[in-house]
């Protein structure tokens, strides 16, 4: 048996409530310019530091040690699937950040508009990185293409010069192992679209039908008069929280990325509140409901990617104040931790570990006070991949029955 | 995807350079008779505490909890290869070790003296440990077969009564799935080679041959009228450096054994200093050129092999002094560590994780300033398996894009 194995047939249900509340990018290194902390270090967290001393401490490995994930696989390994086998594609991730629904047999691309010359050769490829607008009112064009032999077509404005394109049939199966169109350089022309199956083939076809109608629509619009088509991809097939936790899952996030995540693991999608403090409200609001709450945090990746250390340190003191309406209700098991680092020197996603806490009534507690990256180091739980964490919340939760006699 | 198949999608080249510092065998265990200290706790070293107080520390697991590897799974496990399934067989490893360098279709097998009775029944497997200058007249007199059924015989003297015979052709395949003739006890006869495929089976038939000839060569040396073959193996098919990382690797190690597996993985070999301060003189010297150095220090080893406390101590600080010229020309990444451990102690390899240090511009800092086997416990990069120090390494470097999106 493997570890999944055991999982499927241990666990159980009841109504202990667990609280997962992800601060996205969150894990950082010290800070020459502010007394060589990190933002968690300087930021003034009791609730943290309560939770921190009431429970236990270690560090979350993303992927693999050196590895930086993205958003997709960083959340994948949270909810307990291994983001080395499960890949979200980059249409279907586009697409489920657009809060566009996907169902199966759906295949969702990331297009954006491109400018070519006479001889079809690309000559930019982001169409001078036109504004959102231009993109709404060119995907209005682009939608009179309704259908192709058999399959919808539906198309998405997203930021910039992007759009997301969901192709959808009953009649016929769709396949997603397609090319890009994309040819990657300018000064060629696009690529013909090719299945490596049978499905992806019809589909392909498809493809290149719409790309030649949608040239023709946009033929009066010389900055704009080609788009290219990249990650073909479907729905992963996923097992939902329910089906695989046995829990009553509902996701509070803000942002569409991770409520669409939430909704391919069956989660109920609750308000989208647009400050930190709104999210435990939605909670207050909901907590009697459900069983597992995903509470997603964005602002500290933002202020991670945007050098502002500050800026993280502040959105990590109002998660801390916005803790104490979640302590008013409390869950049984609380964990805090993030997706990836993002540390503000490096300005983007990072190979760090990610300083994880877990406080519960089983949890016990550890020598590691502070909710710190360097007090996570010497906690009781070690440094471990995302993808063991659920089950070691379901374990402080009394949902997994003994393994073997 | 797997972690190497991850590794192979991201990797990408810049010119930050990484400079990997093997103790051989620095590992140990707190030692009663010296204030209850490890030779890395006794010893003065300014600069590797300095190195440790700006970077992060944990422990290396060189293949797994309990094991004690030799020092091919040793070093495979540094190099990024899964030192369980990636083997390097005693045959080829012996031969590197010798300076020996081989080719594919090339099979080595390892050999020593011994003596026979008339009966041609072993009665000393060692031939009374004859001295290397014996073993190297001897050689020479075997080295009369030059060559059998369109098989090259190449034979090196090796210390003792060890020698190394090389079985090359450019006409037949060669196997080395072939058994040891070596009975393993005394009192029984050598075993007839026999391989377990056409290849191998070929070979056999032709050892069998030499074997014969050999003993005509040595009836008039009772002492060593036999000899016993071991190990056959053939060069394991590993990706150059180069190709698995993008690195432009040189390797700076007095020992043969460890020039043999640099070249192994298709390390430039540069001068090979006779003193650990000339390991440096080296990097100094070809510092602009590589942008990977293999740094390996064999003394440690041989210190804790001795069970010589005060020894290992002088070798390591030795190497702090040495840094000091490493320094001059910082390498954006240091990592210092071993390939396993020899406890004083043991008097032997043994089975503890290593200490290791990793400092770079995005290794972050932690709470663990010193570099010995007690504060990497505590620090930030946790205890993991060898294996994916590689990946860290180049990550520390830039050298690695997003996993996902």
């Amino acid at each position: 048996m493997n570890h999944d194995e055991i999982l499927e047939s241990i666990v159980k249900r009841n109504n202990a409530k667990i609280a997962l509340i992800i601060m996205d990018g969150i894990g950082d290194i010290r800070n020459p310019k502010f007394n060589n902390k990190t933002p968690l270090e300087y930021a003034k967290t009791p609730n943290l530091d309560q939770l921190a001393s009431e429970g236990v401490l270690g560090r979350l490995l993303p992927v693999s040690y050196g590895i930086t994930p993205g958003s997709g696989p960083g959340h994948i390994g949270l909810f307990g699937f291994d983001p080395m086998s499960v890949l979200i594609g980059r249409g279907v991730l586009e697409a489920v950040g657009l809060g566009i629904e996907l169902n199966d047999n759906d295949v969702a691309a990331r297009c954006n508009f491109a400018t070519m010359d006479s001889d079809m050769n690309i000559t930019d490829r982001r169409a001078g990185r036109i504004p959102t607008e231009k993109t709404i009112e060119l995907c209005d064009i682009l939608s009179q293409i309704k259908s192709i032999d058999g399959v919808d077509i539906d198309i998405t404005p997203g930021t910039g010069h992007r759009f997301v394109v969901v192709f959808r049939s009953k009649n016929h199966k769709l396949g997603a192992n397609i090319n890009d169109t994309d040819p990657q350089v300018e000064g060629r022309p696009t690529l013909v679209a090719e299945g490596s199956d049978e499905a992806s083939q019809f589909l392909a076809s498809v493809v290149n039908k719409f790309i030649a109608q949608g040239l023709e629509l946009l033929k009066d619009y010389p900055l704009t008069n080609t788009f290219l088509t990249r990650g073909f991809s479907e729905k992963p097939k996923l097992p939902s929280m329910r089906e695989r936790y046995k829990l009553e899952a509902a996701a509070i996030a803000g942002y569409p990325m991770y409520r669409g995540i939430a909704s391919l693991l069956g989660m109920k999608l609750l308000d989208s509140p647009q400050t930190i403090d709104g999210l435990f409200d939605v909670y207050q609001e909901n907590w009697q409901k459900y069983n597992f709450f995903f509470i997603h945090v964005k602002g500290t990746d933002q202020a991670g990617e945007d050098g502002d250390f500050l800026g993280k340190v502040d959105c990590i003191e109002q998660l801390d104040k916005g803790l104490t309406k979640l302590l008013k209700f409390k869950p049984d098991v609380i964990a805090v931790t993030g997706d990836h680092s993002s540390p503000v020197p490096m300005r983007s996603h990072s190979f760090h570990p990610v300083p994880l806490l877990i406080t519960s009534r089983l949890s016990g507690t550890d020598n590691a006070f502070f909710f710190d990256e360097n007090s996570c180091n010497t906690g009781a739980l070690g440094t471990f991949e995302s993808k063991y964490l659920m089950t070691l919340l379901l374990a402080n939760a009394k949902k997994l029955n003994k393994f073997g006699a």
